[in-house]
């Protein structure tokens, strides 16, 4: 019996399949400290769990499939707050930005149609285009650069018949880029002069470090019929576990058909929505603390980073993730080795290697990407971990 | 800017379509009894609040993707009650039976490929292959059969080189057919002599209502490989809002293939998966009262409607729906023109037109689903507003 050609084409996620190597790696007794995954320590909100738990219908019921009204004002007044004011109808609930990302892509990809994304990208990127029978065309760009790529003359020549979509994350995963609003101008810019889609996934909007202030696409008002914005409380309130996000879109037309799409999966769980929209009580004193602790530990990964002969690694300017190339052959076999092989004082670490973030052959086999969602002294280790690993491996 | 071609092809969904039309008429002080929607009254069991209540982790972590131990474990328990032990890596966790469906679909069909569907079926097994780019291929039944359609003399003829399933809802959803035993191995031993796999939606596993013991397709040992069963605590424990099910299949090649797709969307909502493990500590007490209530309600469904001058239906044997012929031209047409122009006493009735539940063009027009899941004194009103309606619309 046949296996679907999209999905046979489409691999394991690179950031959750070391994950049997791991768990046999527990088993024989050692303590891992996981680089490799963007789930945050930070506590979750209590207005999450108290409203969750003050939930009193009887019943259980299904929740309308655009999702329910306490959470769509909640995010609708997230906006207005943000000087984007949204219509009804322009926000639909999602199960977590994948869902927003599945069905924004299911909506505008056709079979052999392309997606230009900045490489590299978010591995999921690929897995949807694929889904969808489309591919990821990429636009390049280097370590040595910090990975900035919204320039035209990297991206207007990639551009085709075939070409459908720009997707972006703003800020950046797994790079840590944070464009600037001239760079956001330029990537508006091209996707109306070429007629195409702009899916800006900003689920990082809090985590930035620098100059630039909180930032959606949808600020571009002549690019409103191309702009989707992919939105997720789970970074935001570290609350992945609750699988809330939202697709947003003030062009009407797309945005009834991604109602189509709402509705096969007729809804988004109930209680987790009256626990994000709750969420958004939450005052900016939370966001402050939060930031404050992010950039800490990001000086840390980046400091003991550079003290490792060989790495190259700009400084991430948001998100929680650093993009670095690293002084081993294979950061595929060094993860492996890692896991199955080495050990100090009975503690490893984990990464992603970072082919999976690329979709041109060859590129990223020295890369990894690595999530600072440690708190500071178990950050410190990790990172002793991971220099005392590339010296031991380089040895070996 | 293109919209794919296969999420244009998309219908909306006929069960919530009419949504816009009951809003307008509950605006004007019209009261509704909706006989349109599978949301059951009953209510959730305690145990789901109680466990969702009492998690106390402070960071709402993402899942594994295949799902919380304590959920696996839970279903696990259940078949192996219900005679089906079921090794590790045979359940992945999905967000509700659409999420099995999604992924199922997804999984084995391919552009131009087609799915066996007895028609009248669940219409999104429509959109989830139109989606993969397959159709279904309706295997013919009537009314006045009552929508029998387990039969080699039927299926095989419809079989050739593009057909990849068979897709069936046990007990239905339309109709309320049970199959016996003999129909199920009629329908495994064709899967397993035309090497296709067999998809089969037992979410109303407990609602029976005749002779048979409560069945899974996991029964049949050569089927093996090409059973997939979709599985929900929406209907069983009445917790359609948890959107938390199961995709069930001994088949290990296709569970590697499925188990890409959990990972492109993360994980399934923690919190939820704590309660529906929680779920199956219900005794089975709880299923012999919720059991006697809808037999009840269905005979009053029933006998009802065999009270309507020209009503075709045959008495279901499970799940809570009646598949009917009314005495009408269009059932979509009674049905906006009870929403916009008919009451009795502020009150009118919502059930979903029978098209949609069709493949075949003019088929169901004057056919309508009823789901009858409204306590005893709403339901006896309910059916006596679409007597009323009936007539009222034939003498307009």
């Amino acid at each position: 019996m046949k296996i679907s050609e999209r999905v046979m084409n489409c691999e394991l996620s690179p950031i959750r399949k070391f994950t049997p190597l791991a768990d046999a790696a527990r088993a024989r007794g050692i303590s891992i400290y996981p680089l490799n995954i963007g789930q945050p320590d930070v506590e979750t909100p209590r207005e999450f769990f108290e409203a969750a738990r003050a939930f009193s219908d009887p019943v259980l019921e299904y929740a309308p499939s655009a999702g329910i009204p306490a959470y769509l004002d909640a995010v609708h007044g997230y906006y207005e707050r943000l000087g984007q004011p949204l219509e009804r109808g322009c926000i639909l609930a999602t199960a977590g930005g994948s869902e927003a990302l599945s069905f924004a892509t299911q909506c505008i990809l056709d079979e052999g149609t392309e997606l230009l994304a900045p490489e590299p990208f978010y591995p999921n990127y690929a897995a949807f285009a694929q889904l969808a029978g489309a591919r990821i065309r990429p636009i390049p760009t280097t370590a040595e650069e910090g990975y900035r790529y919204a320039e035209r003359d990297r991206i207007e020549p990639l551009i085709n018949e075939r070409t459908r979509a720009i997707i972006v994350t703003n800020p950046g995963n797994p790079t840590g880029n944070v464009l600037t609003r001239a760079e956001m101008r330029v990537l508006a810019d091209i996707a109306v002069e070429h007629g195409l889609y702009l899916i800006s996934d900003e689920v990082y909007r809090e985590f930035t470090y620098g100059e630039e202030s909180m930032a959606s696409m949808l600020e571009f008002e002549h690019a409103r019929d191309n702009v989707i914005v992919i939105d997720s409380v789970s970074k935001r309130f570290s609350a992945c576990g609750a699988r809330v996000g939202a697709l947003i879109s003030r062009n009407r037309e797309l945005m009834t058909q991604v109602m189509k799409l709402c509705q096969t999966r007729l809804c988004v769980a109930t209680l987790d929505q009256v626990g994000a929209a709750a969420l958004y009580n939450v005052g900016p004193e939370y966001f402050a603390g939060v930031r404050e602790e992010y950039m800490r530990r990001r000086d840390t990964a980046y400091e003991r980073l550079m003290r490792i002969p060989g790495v190259v690694c700009r400084k991430p300017e948001g998100a929680f993730y650093l993009m670095v190339k690293l002084p081993v052959d294979n950061t595929d076999t060094f993860q492996q080795w890692l896991l199955n092989e080495f050990n100090d004082h009975g503690e490893t670490v984990m990464l992603t290697p970072g082919e999976g973030f690329y979709a041109t052959p060859g590129k990223g086999v020295n890369e990894a990407r690595l999530a600072y969602v440690l708190k500071q002294d178990r950050l410190e280790r990790a990172m002793e971990l991971l220099a005392l690993g590339i010296e031991a491996y380089n040895n070996r």
